[in-house]
């Protein structure tokens, strides 16, 4: 079994009765909705809010109820993928693009839920390159603040263009290699005029992780295990 | 004669030939655009950016060079107002809606003057509702956020709808009324996913404040005098 689909499935556990769930995006995350979908069409009552437009699209077609943001008090539970987890439980996210509403979401969950497969798993965060969601106003100053911290940054292309976010912004993806403290560099980077958001999730904000494996099982490797 | 435009006059001195100029946003800003502009006439050479279309517009009107920022590789000086100037030298900014771009400028400048009238001078910032620009996507979960600092918010409006920034965001006008550490406080904004920039401009980043007062003299409130 795919260890991605073994992971989201595991996660799609979680999620209750009456919850607001939010949905992420990218491989591991639509297995998740397939999952949930699966058990909305066997009664489960929830609401949803999406991260990207395909995400919204997906849960449609699955049956799942989405609701509009003006109309939501508090997220319950998020289930999301991620490029790399180190070992304290950092993320980075953002390879798909949508890292902003990611973490807008994760960030505003009672439990924000990391589905992973055990490729995804690194000592160090820094191999993948950071994506950072930066304006389209003098780019090039801000790729350079960028580039002062200690990386080589390009600005993210697709079929020939510039790559433009669903907030209408553009990707610097940042080659940092090692990165040693997450959380101060994540600080840096937020500083700098231009950046809107960096695709480093800090481990406080994450409070489960369940890592899939090729041989088909499952890791939990933060958080509880389910009551 | 106007204090604003006092300030202003005496901030373009620090212009030298050659050099590549920001051009701020606001009354005491177009001062500036305007004296800039008596002086390239009298034969003074320079290449400017603008932080808004205004300023850009008024800077033609009056035959300044300018340049993209693409083409840029420093930005020599930069001239602009403020909406609160406390004792450290800390600012508020975006009372316009160009705080972005004006930060982006000034942030980017070897030197940055701050050209305000006393009116502008406080203790403690804060009076003055702080500015911050957010992203459309799930405003509500970041005005929540931004209330958990401990102020109150509201989105800006013109016109009976949502006034909308250059960069195709929102405005959130915070009213801490007191602000008693600034950097603090920009750093727990710019945490917060949604945040793309605050209005506080940190002290290190300010070079020289030129105050004007009404009586016609000028205070040096920041940086040296000009040899």
């Amino acid at each position: 079994m795919d260890a991605k689909k073994l992971a989201a499935e595991s996660a799609v556990e979680y999620v209750e009765d009456g919850m607001t769930v939010g949905l992420g995006t990218g491989s591991t995350a639509s297995w998740a909705i397939k999952a949930l979908g699966e058990k909305v069409k066997a009664g489960l009552h929830i609401q949803a809010v999406a991260s990207s437009v395909a995400s919204e699209d997906l849960a449609k077609q699955y049956g799942i109820q989405l609701t509009d943001f003006s109309e939501l008090s508090r997220i319950d539970v998020t289930i999301d993928g991620a490029d790399e987890v180190d070992a304290q439980c950092n993320l980075i996210k953002g390879g798909g693009g949508a890292l902003l509403r990611e973490k807008i979401i994760a960030y505003n969950s009672s439990q924000f839920i990391v589905v992973v497969d055990e490729s995804k798993l690194v000592r160090t965060l820094g191999k993948f390159p950071l994506p950072v969601e930066i304006v389209p106003f003098a780019a090039e100053l801000t790729l350079k603040q960028l580039k002062n911290l200690g990386c080589e940054t390009s600005i993210r292309q697709k079929d020939g263009k510039n790559f433009v976010t669903d907030n209408g912004n553009l990707i610097a993806d940042c080659f940092f290699n090692q990165i040693e403290v997450p959380e101060l560099l994540n600080n840096s980077i937020l500083l700098i005029p231009g950046v809107v958001e960096s695709g480093l999730f800090l481990h406080p904000k994450v409070h489960r992780v369940i890592v899939g494996y090729a041989d088909g099982t499952l890791h939990l490797l933060k958080g509880d295990k389910k009551k």
